[in-house]
């Protein structure tokens, strides 16, 4: 047996649920949506109260099941029923256990019993491509895995599964932007297991194609056409969809790296990266002391935004930023966003320096542009902060001037303090927030952060180490 | 009369020869002349003695006399004896007068005499096109001139002249790489006078093409495709000839930006602009010390290499550390070049900053190019410099890495003392001065060179404060 199966044979003991754990987890299933039938028969409503998700494909991992329980109406109900009664029956039904509200598009209901999590979710029975909500596709996807993953095969899922999260590429909620369990699904169909899996997305490329229906047979450059994206995973059930669109290029570029990686030095730390608990005060503050860039943090509070609406305002702001902040002479080297999706919020921008020459070379209009030329002269010579020129160089009149902002830290709490950033691209809804109130805090001062904001510290010891667990294996020093 | 020709007036006063000046340099030219045709009698050497230059074209400045003196021999003779025999006979023409040895492609004998300087310079007589040497081609231009430039237009090249000299745009040399005597001569028959010169430019662009003898009438675009350039004038005596190859596309901006000033807001500046004298040291320090940016000034002594040669080495190798140093992260605002033209030589970088941050970005391959990422992965994670990553970013491996040469002071003291720089661009004649010797100096270090070099304060001053004259006037003030 080689070192990747004897690595997959061990991860997989670990991660497939015991018999035990299996009959607690189904007979929970099965007692609320017994309940939830009878409900719905004594208010006279016909529908279909089916088991959905990894529990029904039998893909889940031990310790993390979902409950997936949806409620097939037929298509004449209307989605406002979706919104009142049913969620009333829906408690109802799981009464005792701990309620969560969910601010989706669609509404459902999530309880946790015992640390495993319950959806109750209403969809309509319609035929494929008749969609009438986001959630009635999942029958459809149930079945077809229960139809299509042969037995032999659902270890190599919960592998892939468990690989995905190892690396954190799992899921395709927004603040991931990866890899479904669906999705890896129908990969591991496809490709016939999990290293093989591994093996062909060392063959993807920027608008790899993955098409099991053949939906798309001799017209692949028209799929390409019509989805638009790096990664394009057709569903089986559904031509018109992409299962990859939630994957960012991003994470289905870390998930290549680590398949070739891992490829060449299996380890068990794809699939269990070391957790080390969370750093001491004193040795951030080393690291951020030694390391020679400027790290910016941006805090606010955001209370009450529903994750991907978190996340989606995080990315966009902090992409706006990194061209703001270009824009403005700064060389960012990196972004990145912390939340604990409740209270509060980060933004971390790592500059190659947050202090810029304080001298700006401005190139102006070729000195044949009338208009201009006569502008640029008469602007930059009553300028007080001139500092050499107006002088011609090549086809050009140009200056050198004292610079706006050299300072990051000021250009930010200027910018910030009106209008909560929206004229720098922090997006709506969180510049609202950092109307309510934000901080910058620079460099060493970041450590004030970790003193209040659990997780923080973790977070940012690995954002300052940069490499993944999985890179930093024995075999690198003898190389 | 308006302000132009106000100040047109005036200049050509002080510029056009009295009737004392113009008989003493002529009345000298005419007995070297007459000296050199009995000396060549004598030798039996058929040969025709040729007054050239502004003197024969009356187009000279006063108190700028070059008395251009031309032998016209016949093809059959050696160009041997150009080098030899030839220059005894100049000499002993011009005895008395002081000789000056020149080093040019062609042999030709300089004398100064009273401040006026004497060339003597030997030619063939050649039908236009079957030119045999460089100067060949004199004679012709003499007389096209002669034939075409009325009168009344005379004054209008001194003024021109007059002009290029004031904005430093008057010379074919190298070291100004800007409009001949000849090509000033062109432009006033062109378009009719000097005010007319100054319109015309402001409607020059890249390309711009004057064509006198009509060479290339109705075939425009062949010429530019042919020439190449961005300003051609195509010589009437050679239509392979363009007489603007020599402007630099700067100097050709400069003068555009200059007539369009002096058509807007007139000034005795553009002719004779103010010279003020040597600034104190302490002044230059002070500029130096409040500047914002960092200057940096290569010195090394250059004895023995002809001005055209030296400073063809000193702009290559300017344009090449332009280069070197922004490959390196530095950000070059501007370089100049300054020389006595006898012994010293000193190139002067200016840098938004001598220092760069110290950590430095270095993206990778994307994931999926196989040896390429082993290879990136490898070598980064051994390097002892590494600060962050590898990560993933976009679909590309990145690292954060100390910053190689952070400081460009001891990068040009490192490469220059290494076979003089050659491996950063340092041209070679430059390079092999650099190896007997070179000195760095950062901000206020430059004030050394100060002390020592005769006419490098002023040239820094003027580096320094970067506007022309001209710019400076009251008239913006106002605006």
């Amino acid at each position: 047996m080689g070192a990747h199966e004897e690595i997959c044979s061990r991860v997989l003991k670990a991660i497939t649920p015991k018999p035990e754990e299996r009959q607690k987890v189904m007979s929970m299933a099965e007692s609320i949506m017994g309940r939830l039938r009878d409900l719905l028969e004594a208010e006279g409503v016909k529908a279909e109260v089916r088991l959905e998700g990894s529990l029904a494909k039998d893909t889940w991992l031990s310790g993390e099941a979902d409950v997936d329980i949806f409620v097939r109406f037929r298509p004449d109900v209307p989605k406002e029923f979706f919104k009142t009664r049913f969620l009333e029956l829906a408690k109802e039904a799981t009464k005792g256990l701990r309620h969560v509200e969910r601010y989706a598009e669609h509404p459902y209901l999530e309880c946790l019993a015992d640390g495993v999590r319950v959806n109750v979710v209403p969809c309509y029975d319609v035929r494929p491509g008749g969609w009438l909500s986001a959630t009635d596709r999942t029958p459809y996807h149930t079945d077809f895995i229960k139809a299509n993953l042969p037995d032999r095969l659902k270890g190599d899922v919960r592998l892939l599964k468990k690989f995905m999260k190892g690396i954190g590429a799992y899921g395709a909620e927004i603040k991931v932007g990866g890899f479904s369990g669906y999705l890896c699904e129908l990969l591991v169909i496809y490709y016939g297991g999990f290293l093989e899996v591994l093996k062909g997305a060392l063959r993807w490329r920027k608008g790899a194609l993955i098409d099991l229906a053949g939906h798309y047979e001799g017209r692949e450059e028209e799929a390409r056409e019509f989805f638009r994206h790096h990664l394009i995973v057709v569903d089986p059930v559904d031509p018109f969809r992409n299962v990859a669109a939630p994957v960012r290029l991003e994470k289905m570029c870390l998930f290549m790296a680590a398949a070739r990686e891992f490829l060449l030095r299996p380890s068990d730390a794809f699939f269990f990266p070391p957790k080390p608990g969370p750093p001491a005060l004193q040795e951030l503050r080393g690291m951020l002391r030694a390391r020679g860039t400027s790290l910016l943090a941006i805090y606010t509070r955001v209370e009450g935004m529903a994750p991907d609406v978190l996340w989606g305002q995080v990315f966009r702001t902090l992409r706006a930023l990194r061209g703001t902040l270009g824009r403005a002479g700064f060389e960012v080297l990196r972004t990145a966003g912390w939340s604990d999706e409740q209270e509060h919020c980060v933004l971390l921008i790592e500059l190659a320096s947050s202090r810029l020459p304080p001298v700006v070379k401005k190139v102006g209009p070729p000195v044949w542009v009338e208009e201009h030329v006569e502008r640029f002269l008469r602007k930059n010579m009553a300028d007080p902060g001139l500092v050499s020129g107006p002088y011609v160089e090549g086809d050009r009149w140009v200056v050198l001037v004292k610079r706006k902002w050299p300072y990051a830290k000021e250009f930010l709490v200027k910018n910030l303090s009106e209008q909560g950033g929206r004229q720098i691209g922090v997006a709506p809804l969180l510049a609202k927030c950092v109307e309510e109130g934000f901080q910058v805090l620079e460099g060493e001062e970041l450590a004030e952060l970790c003193g209040k904001l659990k997780g923080f510290p973790e977070f940012l010891r690995d954002f300052l180490v940069g490499r993944p667990a999985w890179l930093a294996g024995r075999s690198w020093e003898a190389g």
